[in-house]
């Protein structure tokens, strides 16, 4: 399978000008956008966002990569031009959103599922979190893989300085910039994914390395959102699903989360009561697997977070 | 001086309902108080902030304690049923504000120095940055001395379990939890001041270190809002100040920000420019001191960041 997946990447290497997405961005792209569905095509809409034009294009890009806002398929000839909030910008980030401000770590989690776990994902995060065969790797090492990639498909070719931009802009989507004395900071906060520690660096310079484990700060119920998701993308039609597919698949909740296997037979173990037994996982028979029983959306596992919150 | 201080400390342990600030809830007060200046004394304002209960007396205490609102004084017998923006609040949040949405760290330094430099602040941060002797620290002993503080004073005596809980929240505040496999992370994001990196665990468990040292995320012209205001607070009517007393006194920006002298020196130097000759560093006769020769009031150091902000 994941031939063919490698083999069907459109490569895309840019539309972030180089900034991580802050906290900010998805409430602020969301608040606007439904008051003006065009504003990313306005010329004042650097003065609405209250930034630059490179972040304007910046704010467009994550929102429409984290799935937060799509093209909206009634406009004719539509081509970007018009925006609206998707399906899951709307369970998140709208009137009645589970977190409408970006207060939560679970939505840190669910994004950055969204993000990372498809082929037509912005390609240095899908192929770093799912076809990279590495757990610890130099930014040279990922850079000489991306530019294989980018060779052997049919899309346009890039050049390594472009691809190694898009690398440092997705470190530092995750790994907080060194502190370091002779350093200058940004007057900037570091990027919200960070938190989720799912890569570090190491002791060697420019080198990373995952960090597979237990991640206490993910919920069962986002773990669904994924499995489900997963489920429905690469393995529609059927109803069980092996514990290790759903361990290290590609696009798989194991593989993008960075579960060690105890972490996620969990979760797993968890099923039949966070989905009303729609989903069981069974590893009695000398297979585990998870069966699922009936009719259970991706959605209807946001909908049980929000009832479990009640602060 | 320091005497003196310590004797006119009104002790405050609590109202923070141990959350630690989020990073939405200032541009979210602001917001709410804008369009409802009583909302906290409403019944429905957790519906309004989209919070629970603790957390709306929460969000009031950090909203008040930072400075950001302020009860509104043309209200007779108001006691803090109807709040306002203050000038720092309108000047950072407001509608023409130079971070509506709390996205720059120059803001968190800045609303660091608000919250911990007065006699007035929440006891436990005024009294760990600015008159606790130690840089490393155990939690015992920085509840040993708030103890005895409050004990010296005529102030009503607080049960050392209500002093531990605002310890908690302290450290918390300026120190990320660890993400340990055992320990239940909540779904919550850090508090944003981790980030400012003031203050870190020791290998030693429940110690802490404050970071004395170059802090280069912080502006200059932070540093300036923060001198002006030192200097009105506790040297009102010089016209110079030595630079021992800027590095080190009580509500200093050298204490508040933990700079060290080499740093603290490299911003005066910039000081004579950022202030446009309102300011001048002299360490030129053997005695490193700042004079000021005109009115330049602490907002007048934002203005010069607003207009430095070109993205």
């Amino acid at each position: 399978m994941n031939l063919q997946i490698r083999e069907n990447i459109v490569t895309r290497f840019s539309g972030h000008e180089t900034f991580t997405l802050r906290y900010t961005w998805l409430p602020k792209a969301v608040h606007h956008i439904k008051s003006d569905p065009e504003l990313f095509s306005r010329e004042d809409a650097m003065v609405s966002l209250g930034v630059g034009k490179n972040m304007v294009r910046s704010i467009r890009h994550w929102a429409l990569a984290f799935g937060v806002l799509e093209d909206d398929p009634n406009i004719p000839n539509n081509r970007g031009r018009t925006l609206r909030l998707s399906q899951l910008g709307e369970a998140l980030f709208g009137d009645d959103g589970i977190d409408p401000y970006l207060e939560n770590m679970s939505t840190l989690w669910l994004l950055h599922y969204n993000l990372v776990s498809k082929p037509d994902s912005p390609t240095t995060w899908f192929y770093a979190f799912n076809l990279f065969p590495r757990m610890e790797f130099s930014s040279k090492q990922l850079l000489d893989e991306l530019q294989n990639l980018n060779n052997e498909t049919e899309n346009k070719k890039v050049s390594s300085s472009i691809i190694q931009r898009d690398i440092n802009c997705f470190i530092r989507t995750y790994v907080p910039p060194k502190k370091s004395k002779n350093e200058v900071i940004e007057d900037t906060l570091d990027c919200p994914f960070v938190e989720l520690a799912l890569l570090r660096e190491t002791t060697t310079p420019n080198s990373f390395c995952f960090c597979r484990g237990t991640h206490s700060s993910l919920p069962t119920e986002i773990l669904v959102f994924a499995l489900l998701d997963f489920w429905d993308t690469y393995n529609p039609g059927i109803n069980s699903l092996k514990f290790e597919d759903i361990a290290y698949e590609v696009g798989s909740p194991g593989r993008v989360f960075k579960l060690s296997e105890v972490a996620l037979s969990e979760h797993l173990h968890k099923l039949d009561t966070v989905t009303k037994g729609a989903l069981r996982f069974d590893s009695t028979a000398g297979l585990s697997q998870v069966y699922r029983s009936r009719d259970y959306a991706p959605q209807d596992a946001l909908k049980n977070l929000r009832s479990s919150r009640s602060k």
